[in-house]
């Protein structure tokens, strides 16, 4: 388990007076009205769909250009639609490489209001923070929201980022198509295709506040924790082919079934990545996805097909798991008569925050008064890419109970406040003197 | 395994002449029409989908009757849209109970031509051929087409039979309803409901010839196979709660895997009934659907649902295979703090063939020289219920590498014309001499 530092309250004696001016409130107001844009009505908590290139996304997109503009930031949206604003205050160099801060504003279906939106809301608030605080700044600082990080529409999700980071070529990213129209299509219809790309290796560092989606900084009583190492994900599509027969007249020997297989990869799955995690205990692996053909009560499975998502901050131990998954379809192949195919659909190596971003949010949350702690992210986000061309440090706020991807996700609005205030300092911290911050880019 | 007798060959030296003149190109010209009611186009095989109540079931029905018709016997459709066409020749006493033949003409989804049609024309075609020899029986002789005996509307199967044999209300029946309309408004509208019930308990017997379904028969060498006993099926539908979850941010030992935990239930439920063959060779058991929700290759699996099929000859091994169910899901409720629900959803016991029956079968194999064994039936026919208030005989025919519901279905035409002497001679011997016949009778 990672070192924690001790939670110093949000709003007791002991927070120090911070020289910036967050305010909690405004940065309420503007996740709030984001979250109308593809508001789902629920009776409980709320929802949002905001798939990339749609209506809700344009009227997102739009409101937040507007929010920037107001901040008297110089806006401008890259090919794939990513969209960037830049504060160059007097203080700063305008030919220093800049910060850049930021999330992404789309959804997956019925998702809920604080993944992404809170990120880019909170490095704009950052922005105006320092603005208002009259913090000087000797480089540029730059606001993004990047397109599709969810992957509902056009990729398997961080889009805009993987392009951004020269990791996908724009013009394949643009071809994508839904099955009805492209990427490119799509961003030409709401307003938001626009010119050349947005180029993260340019950037002096990177900074993203985002909802844990877990609840360990909820168990732990922990207002903030500082991203170590974000998972790699593999996932192996498998197919399974047995033997479609009558279930009333096939006995049990001459089977071939398809399911009764599926299950012991399941199983198999479940048992090797628990074993991993007395080694690794951020490992993990699933089956989230299987179907049964034909599917009929009177009818020997003759075909399964399933997904398998395996994680790790090792990737050798993603490895480890996946040669297990293999081992066991031989086996199958022997035992059962199926014959058995796999796919590697998605494949991308755990990657480590860079430890210059790391101590300066950890040294933020000291600054303002936040506890913070080291914490491992099991999920992809953004600064998976950007940290492969750029310095990287990405910030969690505690998502309650640990909800995400639905309407029950929560941050509470302290919280909000809290994370956002480390963001601040962090910014300031890296946006300060130009050669000290140059010397000390490790990458 | 079941007592077998040598096969003395279809049109070899050997076969004895009989006294019966099975028309085998009449019997096939009247399953090939019959196979153009919802005849689905195939490169291969031949389909056909003929779901009760529908145009194809009229056309069949219709085509059923007008047969009859030009045989010279009285057409009875009761409410539930059963055809009966009654033989009187002037050498029976026309009020003893009949001795009844027949099947079905529903189909499964794209099924085969046989399953069903067979047992209907030929039960047709040996009345035909008792006319044609000549052959003076003492009991009218009634051919019976069942309503909806593959339960893919309206009903779990065998729903005509059942209304027959007093198991089923037939306005229980009526009511039924495919979401769109109900199983009397379907009937009438195709000009299928008519008045009464057809009442199987007042028949002396009950003979049916359908194809075997599996390849038993086949494997064997074996032209014909006199059921002993019909497989009793209860099936179970399991539903597992467990915890959906983002797969990337939840440990390990913090799940609750709906799916997980339904794959030991698979492999459970697959060891019990392998080692229950140990006892009782036909005892199988199958998950064949199995759903999982939501179904993301991102989500550990919340809810499972799944259906398990358990038959054999034996009552008390399908008792047994259910109580495994039971505690294995008790099982996982404590090691895996899933909540689960059973609901059986179908429960018919084993029926044994009348000893009497399953002897004028065998003792008709000799005489028209075709090679009968004794074999259970897995797959659960019309049969199954008459027998439960009459003496009822099964008879099957050799399935081509044992395809059923399929396009593959296949059952060679010598062998339809074997058996369907098999079954003339049977349905002779049965409405035979009236006084020692019912003085025989089992039930």
């Amino acid at each position: 388990m990672q070192d924690r530092k001790a939670f110093d309250g949000l709003d007791g004696d002991t927070v120090t007076a911070t020289p910036f001016s967050v305010d909690g409130e405004r940065l309420r107001r503007d996740i709030e009205r984001n979250a109308q844009f593809g508001a789902v009505p629920t009776e409980e908590g709320q929802a949002r769909t905001v798939l990339p290139g749609t209506e809700p996304n344009r009227g997102a997109r739009q409101h937040l250009v507007d929010r920037m503009i107001q901040a008297e930031l110089t806006v401008d949206v890259d090919a794939v639609g990513n969209i960037a604003g830049t504060w160059e205050p007097d203080s700063c160099d305008p030919d220093a490489p800049p910060v850049a801060v930021g999330s992404h504003l789309d959804s997956v279906p019925y998702g809920g209001i604080f993944d992404g939106p809170l990120g880019v809301y909170a490095g704009l608030e950052a922005v105006r923070a320092l603005q208002s605080a009259g913090t000087p700044v000797s480089r540029p600082v730059t606001v993004v929201s990047f397109t599709g990080e969810e992957g509902t529409r056009f990729a398997d999700g961080v889009l805009g980022s993987s392009v951004a980071a020269g990791q996908l070529d724009a013009d394949v990213a643009l071809d994508r198509s839904d099955g009805t129209e492209t990427l490119e299509e799509a961003l030409a219809e709401i307003g938001f295709h626009g010119e050349g790309r947005l180029d993260a290796s340019s950037w002096h560092a990177w900074l993203e506040l985002h909802v844990e989606q877990s609840d360990r900084l909820e168990q732990w009583g922990l207002p903030a924790g500082v991203v170590t190492t974000i998972s790699g994900t593999t996932r192996l599509h498998v197919t399974i082919d047995g033997k479609a027969d009558h279930t009333g007249t096939t006995p049990m020997a001459a089977r071939s079934d398809a399911l009764a297989a599926a299950s012991e990869l399941v199983l198999t799955l479940e048992r090797v990545a628990q074993s991993e995690t007395e080694h690794s205990d951020t490992a993990v692996a699933t089956v989230g996805e299987l179907t049964v053909d034909p599917g009929a009560v009177n009818v020997v499975p003759g075909k399964v097909e399933l997904s398998a998502d395996i994680r790790d901050v090792e990737y050798t131990v993603i490895k480890r798991i996946v040669g297990a998954v293999h081992d066991e379809l031989a086996s199958l192949e022997d035992d059962r008569g199926v014959a058995t195919a796999v796919e590697c659909s998605y494949d991308v190596a755990p990657v480590d925050m860079a430890p210059r971003c790391r101590k300066a949010l950890h040294d933020a949350g000291d600054a303002v008064g936040v506890g913070t702690t080291d914490i491992h992210s099991g999920a992809g986000h953004d600064s998976m890419q950007i940290a492969r061309v750029t310095d990287a440090g990405l910030l969690f706020a505690p998502s309650d109970n640990g909800h995400s991807h639905n309407k029950l996700e929560w941050t509470d609005w302290p919280a909000c406040t809290a994370t956002t205030e480390i963001l601040t300092a962090a910014l300031a911290s890296l946006a300060g003197d130009v050669n000290e911050q140059d010397a000390t880019r490790s990458k």
